[in-house]
C-alpha cells in the first residue's frame, strides 16, 4: 500500500495511491483514516512532503564501504544522528545551491524508515512492528562545510537540502531491494539497500533503549557510494525497486549582491 | 507578557499570565489569538510546554568559562547544534535518570530563544524582530555517554533530559539578566545571562544566512558553569531574573530486569 500526501485545488490530504490514481482519505496513515469518493491522478496533483517529522534521525555512515572510502572508521555502535526539518522539501521540488557554497555539493541516496507507533524499549524481534513504511530520501551534503563547521547545520541542514518522498510504502521486501542512483538519466551506482552495517531492526531497537520513537518519525538509513560535483541543472534521481523514485533537479542561486 | 500553555479540566490552551491568573486564549502567540472570558488560577492548571518545536535548535559552547573549564576550545563561529523533541518535558515534570546511566548526570541551565516570526537572511541588526520571547531550558546531559558515544542521542536526548518552561516571557532586557541554578533550594552558581560568546542576533543572523527559521523554532544558548552529579530526589531550579523559574525533580529509574 502507497500513502502519499499531496495538494489539489488548493487543499492538502493523504491519499491511498492505487496505480496512477490517488484515492483520497479524511484522516492520516498515523491516527487513522476513511476512504473519500474523491479520486485524484496523480499527474495532476502536487505531490507534497509524505510526513512532516516531529524528530528527524539519520544513522549516518551505514554503509561499509562508503565510510572506508571517506576515510573515515566503520562504526561499532548505532549511534543515531539527526537532521532538521527546515531542510526538507518534497519530490520535484527544486534543490538550490547556495552562491557561497563550494563546487563540493553532493547527493546521498538513502532508505527511510517512517514510524506508525509509538515504540519504547522494543527487542530487535518487536522493531518492525512499529513502522508505517519507507520512502526515499537524499542527504545532499556540502563536504566542505561538513569539514570545516563544528556541526551539520550547513552542509547538511541548509534549506532545499533534504528532498524526501514521492511516497510511503508499506509493504516492501528489504532484503531485495536495491538502491540505484541516476544523475541527468544516467546510473551512476547501484547498491544492495539493506546492506548496512546495522540494520532497521538494530537501529530501532537501540534508539528506543533511550528514546520514545513517536508516529511520523523518519529514520534516514545512510548511503553507499560516492557522487559526482552537482552543478546547475542537473537532475539526481534516487530509485528503491519496490518504492518509487525520489527527482530533485539543482538550481545554483544567484544574487546581485551578496546578502549578509 | 508572559505566553503560558496548560491543561485544565482536560483541555489544552495558551493563555497569557498576568500575575498569578491565567486569561485563557483561543488561537496561540504564533498564528494570532483572542482572548476569551475564561480565567484560570496558575496553581490549579498543569503546565505544559511552551511550545513544541518545528526545529530544536542548541547552541552548545557558548560561554567562554564553562567551555574552557571542559578543555575544550572556545568555538570561533557561531555553528549551531540540534537537540531532540523526544526529549522535551514541561516545568515540573519529572526528569527519569536511566538504570544505565553512570553517576554523571549534570545540569546545564540555558535561556531559550523562541521565535515568532518567520525568518531568512536578516542581519543582525533585524535579528531580534523574529524573536517572540523567551523561556527556560535545562540542557541535562550524561557526560559517560556524551564521551563515547558518535553522537549526543543518549547523552543529551534521552527522553525527559530537555525540560523547557515554565512560560514564555516576550519583555527582557537582556544585560541585566541573571541566571541562577539552585540545586535542593541550595544556590549552585549565578552568571550574567547574556554573557555569550556569540549574541542572539549573531545566531540567528548567521543561521539565517543558511536557514529559514519558523515560528515556533527554540534556540537554546548554552550554560556557564559547572554541575554536581545528581541522583535521585534532587531538585533542580534553573531560575533567569525577568522571565521565572524551571524546576525539575529527578528520579532514578528502577528495573526489575534490566530491559533490551
Amino acid at each position: 500500500m502507497r500513502w502519499i500526501r499531496f495538494t489539489a485545488e488548493a487543499k492538502t490530504a493523504y491519499g491511498i495511491l492505487e496505480g496512477q490514481n490517488i484515492v483520497e482519505v479524511k484522516g492520516d496513515p498515523f491516527s487513522g483514516h476513511e476512504r473519500t469518493g474523491r479520486v485524484h491522478a496523480l499527474e495532476a496533483v502536487r505531490v507534497e512532503l509524505p510526513v512532516i517529522p516531529p524528530t528527524f534521525y539519520a544513522a549516518g555512515r551505514n554503509y561499509a564501504a562508503h565510510t572506508i572510502k571517506a576515510g573515515h572508521q566503520v562504526p561499532t555502535k548505532p549511534d543515531i544522528g539527526y537532521r532538521a526539518n527546515n531542510a526538507l522539501i518534497a519530490h520535484n521540488e527544486p534543490v538550490i545551491i547556495p552562491y557561497d557554497a563550494s563546487e563540493k555539493v553532493v547527493y546521498e541516496g538513502e532508505l527511510v524508515v517512517v514510524i506508525g507507533k509509538k515504540a519504547k524499549r522494543v527487542s530487535e524481534a518487536e522493531a518492525l512492528d512499529c513502522v508505517l513504511g519507507y520512502t526515499i530520501g537524499n542527504d545532499i551534503s556540502e563536504r566542505t562545510w561538513q569539514y570545516m563547521d563544528q556541526t551539520f547545520w550547513r552542509s547538511k541542514n541548509t534549506d532545499t537540502f533534504k528532498p524526501m518522498g514521492p511516497w510511503i510504502e508499506t509493504d516492501v521486501n528489504l532484503d531485495s531491494m536495491e538502491t540505484i542512483i541516476r544523475l541527468n538519466g544516467k546510473e551512476q551506482i547501484r547498491f544492495p539497500t539493506n546492506d548496512m552495517v546495522f540494520g532497521i531492526a538494530t537501529y530501532i531497537s537501540a534508539m528506543s533503549h533511550n528514546l520514545t520513537l513517536y508516529p511520523g518519525d523518519v529514520i534516514w538509513m545512510g548511503t553507499d557510494g560516492g557522487s559526482p560535483n552537482l552543478k546547475d541543472g542537473d537532475v539526481v534521481e534516487i530509485e528503491i525497486t519496490g518504492i518509487g523514485t525520489l527527482r530533485n533537479q539543482f538550481i545554483a542561486e544567484v544574487v546581485a549582491d551578496a546578502p549578509g
